[in-house]
Order: C-alpha cells, then structure tokens, then sequence
C-alpha cells in the first residue's frame, strides 16, 4: 500500500504541517520517502491527494508525500521530525505510544522551555534543530520559500542515529551539524527574544530596531537583561549577531510580528516566559523583560479574543 | 483703541493660541477683557476679526477677544496666563521683557521640568495650574471643549495676586484653589506618567489599560518606578487615584496617543523625561520608565520625520 522509498531515501515522519512542516517535507520529499502527521485530517487529505507545493522564486514545484492524521497514528518511521509550535508539543508528547517505533526524533520548537519534555524520549536518539529559513504557509499543501538558510541539528541524547543519513541536506536546504545542542538553541532563542518582541510591540519591520536610535537602545536594554540569565559564552558576539540577523532580515516582519497581525496565538511564552523563569530561578530582576512579556500577551489577547 | 474691559473684569493675557489657550480665552472672554497671544499672526488675525468659537454639546458660541502676536509684544494685562507646551516655553521665556508689567502669571504647563525657569518670574506673583479638561482645537479659533473639568491653581511664588479676582472660575469652566503647589503638579503628573505614554505606545484607549489584564500590570509597573522617584505623599492614594482616571476616560485616547497618530511632538520629556532625571539624580534606576521613554522617542521622531 504505502510506497516504500528506494535506493538512498529514508522513510521520514514529519509532524506538523504549518510553514516548517512543509517546508521540510518539500525538500525532504525530493530523496525520501516522506509522511506528514497533521492535526486536521482535511489538510492529511489534501496533501495525500496533491502533494505538498513549494513555492520560490516564483516557480512552484510539488513532490509527493504521504499524510494521514497524527491523532492514532503510529509512526513507522525510523526518523522523526517534530515541527509543531511549543505550546502543541504538550499535546503531542502524550501520544507517546505513537513513537514506539522511532529510532531518532528531531526538535525544531523555538525556545528551550521544551527541553525538559525531551526527557521522556532519551531512550531514542533525539536531536535539536534550529530553522533559519523564511518560510509562509500559503494553504494546507503550499509553503512559500521567502528566505533562504538553513537547518542546524545537534544530538541531545544519544547519537545522530538515521539522522546522519541526511548529510548535508537538500540543494536549497542545507543542513548544518553542530556539536553543541545548548549553543544552537541559546543562539537563537536570543534572536528571538530581542527581535520578535519588539517588532511585535512596536509594529515595525526588523530593520527599524536598528534605523531608530531609541529603537536600538531598547534592543539593548532588552538584550541586557536576557544575557544575564542564559548560558552565553561571550554577550559581545551574541550582541553582534542579533544585529546582523536584524540587518540581514532588515525588510522583514518578524514571525511574532506576523502572529499578531493575523490574530494567532505567538510563541512569547517559549521565548520571553523562558526567560522569565529563567529570572526566577536565579533570583534576577528582568523588569523589561516582563514589561515586553505583559505587552505582547496583552496585544495577543486582545487579537485573538475578538 | 483697545477696548476697555469695565464693571468687574479684569483684563487678562493669554500666551499660547493652543486647545487650551482657546478653551481659557473663550470662558474668561466672556466676563474679562482677553487677549491672545499668538506664535503665528495669521491665527491673531482670525481671532481678532472673528472672536473665538467655543464648540460644547453640539452648540457654538463665539466671544469677541483681542489677539496679537506674542514676538515683539509687550504685554500689559495685569494677569497673564501662559499654555504654551512646556517644549515651548524656553522661546516664551526668553522674551522677558514682554512680561515687564505683567503682575501676576499663571503658568499651565504639564510635568515640572518647567518649575526651574520659573524661577525668573519670582519678584512678581507666580501661580502653577492644573488643567482637567478635554479640549480639542479644531481650527485657529475654534476648540472644541469634549470633557467638562477643572482648573486647580496654587500659588508658586508671591501671593495669588491678580488671579484671585477670577474667584470660583465661569459655569462650566470651574477653578479650584489650592494651597499645595507641588501636590497638584505631583499628581497630575503621575497621572500622565502612566496613562499617556502607555496608551500612545499600545496604541490603545485609556480604558484598555485596566481591561486587558497584562496592560494593567504594564502600568503597575510604571507606576512603581514612578512613584519612586517623586514625592508622594501616598503611593496607595496615587495608584486609585491612576485607576479612576483611567476609568472615567476610558472611552477617551490621551493626548500622547493623539500627538502620535497625528504626527505631532508629544510631551514626553516634559513627562517620562523628568522622570528620568529625577531618578539619575537618586540613582535609581528605572529601567522600564526609561524603556517607555525611548519608545515613545522612536515613534515620535518616525512620526514626525515622514
């Protein structure tokens, strides 16, 4: 029934089918045999019947994936990327039993508040990933590529198991190996924390927290109090990133900028509410920080209500 | 020439043809001899050929005043108010000579940056006020007078000389007396420390502040490093005092939010810049008062950049 892939491809699970989802399933689905897990099983259907549509520079190419429901399914897959947002990765780990037959998981949630969760899987190989790609789901079959990058993978528990297989990746999606799973996610969730927040509360793209001067301290004021509390090796050159990154993506909206402007629900509690609790735990006082988060959940609220 | 204001007026200078020198100029007009004062001689022209109109529940009535242009005046009112924005009052202040034989001067400014160049005007009577209304200036002799309040005023220097003649004010432009300067601008500060910057930077009205429930910790956060650094008597007091307002405005957008969404300067150093100075001046920090600070900076200068 299910074709099975030949030659060098491997059988992929990929659960979720939001933008990253997608995005990995297009790429993926070129040399491997690929299945999308979804929660709806309209979009499940939908892309069984037509395939999953990649949309870049203007030309659109679809390869074809399998898919069914994530609800009840078990992944015979012996590679496995999860791909939904923080907040529905609860929901996904209590089908555990789903995975009975994994070998490796990959994580691409942004954040690290996820990292204690990864726990219940450190009998599998299981890796992190990192996305710096633009991506937009267009539809439940179609992901817009809108920014070249790559994908960062790191080993969290165990080895790079059937991930290895991946190789450098794709033409168009490169993959990147990192030996330090910890340095990968701190890196981004700095980025994040400094850049998504503020263009989301200020309503701008990201190249105006560096063309307004009082824009640029904020960053700063912001910056200082995340630093103080996650495990940075030099804030310096973290600093710098996150000016490069906003240079580089100057023309952008930033994903939580986006999230606000179509009423859904944004990723802050990954990434400020880590950083919170972070605070909390070690007794330090992040009083932008928690300005920022109150913002953001107070805009999230008022979208998304109504 | 100019007519001679009799019986019990007095004659009375107003510098500043903004919402609030209209809304004055239209209410003491009408028992007093008022004269305008104007930056621009086009506006004295219009107010001196066609009176000011005072819009209120749907009806206009107009009151005959006199207006010139302030540069090169030399005023001879007994009794001068000055509304010009606290931005403005340096150039005000530094045509001294036009207030040669002016006795008493009330000046109407937000914040308390301004107290210091009070300071000049010591030899003669000297009285701060506090203005409670909501006006709007439609055009260069119209203001619109939206929410009914009051005038407190108390005396900075000397006694209240001339202005105790205005007595209890005119119906529907009441005067308060108080004995306590500081006291007035101290709360009417706090107020304006909270509600403006926060409504104008979450583009939001007032009232959003104590519905949505992270906006309302937002401002109890301001507030806190607020009141830090000025002298209240009563923190407890203030904070209600901060709620209620909020709530009897919460259909209202505050002037900052109306200064940005019309490209206008806002009075933020008049408000979070003194603020800050007077926290450098204890050395305390205030780092969310100085990150709303720089927000409201950035969006101004965007603003009014283009």
């Amino acid at each position: 029934m299910l074709q099975e892939s030949g030659g060098e491809g491997l059988n992929i699970g990929i659960v979720g089918g939001g933008a990253v989802g997608l995005l990995l399933a297009a790429y993926l689905g070129r040399r491997h045999g690929v299945t999308v897990y979804t929660r709806r099983p309209s979009q499940a259907r939908q892309l069984a019947e037509h395939g999953v549509a990649l949309k870049k520079d203007g030309e659109t190419s679809v390869v074809a994936v399998r898919a069914q429901p994530f609800a009840g399914a078990e992944l015979d897959e012996p590679l496995v990327f999860v791909t939904v947002k923080q907040y529905d990765l609860a929901s996904v780990c209590a089908q555990i039993d789903a995975f009975r037959r994994v070998r490796t998981l990959v994580f691409l949630q942004n954040g690290m508040g996820h990292l204690e969760q990864l726990t219940m899987f450190a009998d599998k190989n299981v890796l992190v990933g990192v996305v710096e790609h633009g991506a937009m789901k267009l539809d439940d079959r179609t992901v817009a590529h809108t920014g070249a990058g790559k994908l960062t993978l790191a080993s969290r528990y165990g080895s790079l198991g059937d991930a290895r297989e991946l190789r450098e990746g794709e033409r168009g999606f490169p993959i990147e190996w990192a030996d330090d799973w910890e340095r990968i996610l701190v890196d981004k969730l700095v980025v994040n924390a400094v850049i998504n927040p503020l263009t989301a509360l200020l309503q701008v793209k990201n190249g105006a927290l560096l063309e307004t001067a009082p824009y640029r301290d904020m960053m700063r004021q912001l910056f200082d109090e995340v630093r103080n509390v996650l495990p940075l090796e030099d804030a310096n050159r973290a600093w710098e990133r996150v000016v490069r990154i906003c240079q580089k993506t100057a023309d952008n909206y930033s994903s939580m900028y986006m999230d606000l402007a179509n009423g859904r629900r944004t990723e802050i509690d990954a990434i400020l509410g880590y950083v919170l609790k972070q605070g909390e735990a070690r007794g330090a006082m992040l009083p932008v920080v928690r300005f920022v988060f109150c913002a953001v959940k107070g805009k999230e609220g008022r979208e998304t209500d109504g």
